[in-house]
């Protein structure tokens, strides 16, 4: 015992709950798992110089003419009128992407984003860069809120499944005083190994299996696939040195 | 297959996300473990005529002078200034309350039961009376959501943990389409035989236990020991036929 005090690590399970959280003194990490932060992390590490996150498809328009830009984002399970590309990982391979900068729209991520905005930092996070996250956290010693993006302010089980493993991960490195982080651990140590058939009964699964979306679901909860630490600042997502 | 489609059964983690929910058109189960639910199944079990809910203080007194009734609640793990009782359910043994009336405030669940007044029914829920519950839902063959009252809006370990007893319980009478239900039954799942350990960890847990209460804590998670079922109908909770 150093009597030196542990910082507080939190789970918000929803952005309707994020008030309840002491959001300016913490490192806040979005978490959209299926599927835009697993791709915001894939394109910043298939070398993309930046990623903008938007929240209406007219802004993504608009941004990507201004910046000469790639435009992506989803609308039901569909490419958005007016944008290029879709929320797929593998849709943006290095050749692709490197270099480039990518307005994404996405619904439930950026609107979590910009409420965090007053937080000390706000970094994404999904399993594809989940030990990017982890190093990252446990070397800043700060406070750290992670902040499920869930589906329309419903709590879901992919994003609640990535908090889990990020407390079982970081746990013994912070004070964990927080029921929505110790039942996100408890679910993600029951499913651990065993996570994409915990997977199968989610509701969002069963939405993207109907438009053929497994490879995707896959990837999107497979560890450490695009192990690279995107960072938000001035408004772009960009990966940290 | 029948083609007789199941009802819904939901779990709604927090008062701050009930707006999700279609309340109209469901029956609603407020669920309030410590201590709340679990005393008000505990009263009325003992005799009660009927426990009546309030949200305030100054509500508690006025009606309590008004119906010569008992009165009770706590702030801060205190019997509230100017109330006779408190919330655990053994200050309530059948030779003082038969008969009575309780007028009790509590601040969560009180809050989510006004929240709730437009449901198809409202009824009360906790380990204590968890198979008269069942039953009941099981029965009635309605959507059915599951509302956990809560900490302050935060999500808490042992409202969760009796919603996915209840889902584990009922789970083949139902369409369980929300993750949230799904969440709660695998974390129930993983503490079953094991409840009151994991308990140990919750921060309630940790404020009652600073309060001497761990007796109360442990009636409050164990099944049916006050096994009946009630039911909320015009400003009051009484014991269903």
């Amino acid at each position: 015992m150093t009597g030196e005090q542990k910082p507080s690590l939190e789970v918000c399970l929803s952005p309707a709950l994020l008030h309840l959280y002491d959001v300016k003194n913490s490192i806040v990490v979005i978490i959209d798992v299926l599927r835009a932060t697993s791709t915001i992390c894939t394109v910043l590490y298939n070398g993309a110089s930046r990623v903008i996150p938007v929240a209406s498809v007219a802004e993504c328009i608009e941004i990507g003419n201004k910046l000469n830009a790639i435009t992506a984002g989803e609308r039901d399970g569909r490419i958005a009128e007016g944008l290029e590309h879709g929320n797929s990982p593998f849709e943006y391979p290095r050749e692709f992407i490197e270099n480039k900068t990518l307005v994404l729209t996405t619904t439930n991520g950026t609107k979590l984003l910009h409420m965090a905005k007053d937080a000390i930092e706000i970094i994404t996070g999904s399993f594809p860069n989940i030990s990017a996250v982890c190093d990252y956290l446990v070397a800043q010693k700060k406070p750290v809120i992670l902040g499920c993006a869930a589906w329309k302010d419903r709590v879901n089980m992919e994003d609640t499944l990535f908090a889990g493993a990020v407390v079982s991960r970081i746990r013994e490195h912070f004070s964990v005083d927080c029921d929505s982080a110790l039942a996100a651990e408890a679910l993600y140590q029951t499913s651990a190994g065993n996570i994409h058939e915990v997977m199968k009964q989610a509701s969002h699964y069963k939405r993207l299996a109907k438009y053929g979306l497994e490879k995707d679901i896959h990837y999107c909860l497979t560890p450490d696939g695009a192990n690279v630490l995107p960072i938000y600042r001035n408004g772009e997502l960009i990966a940290a040195e």
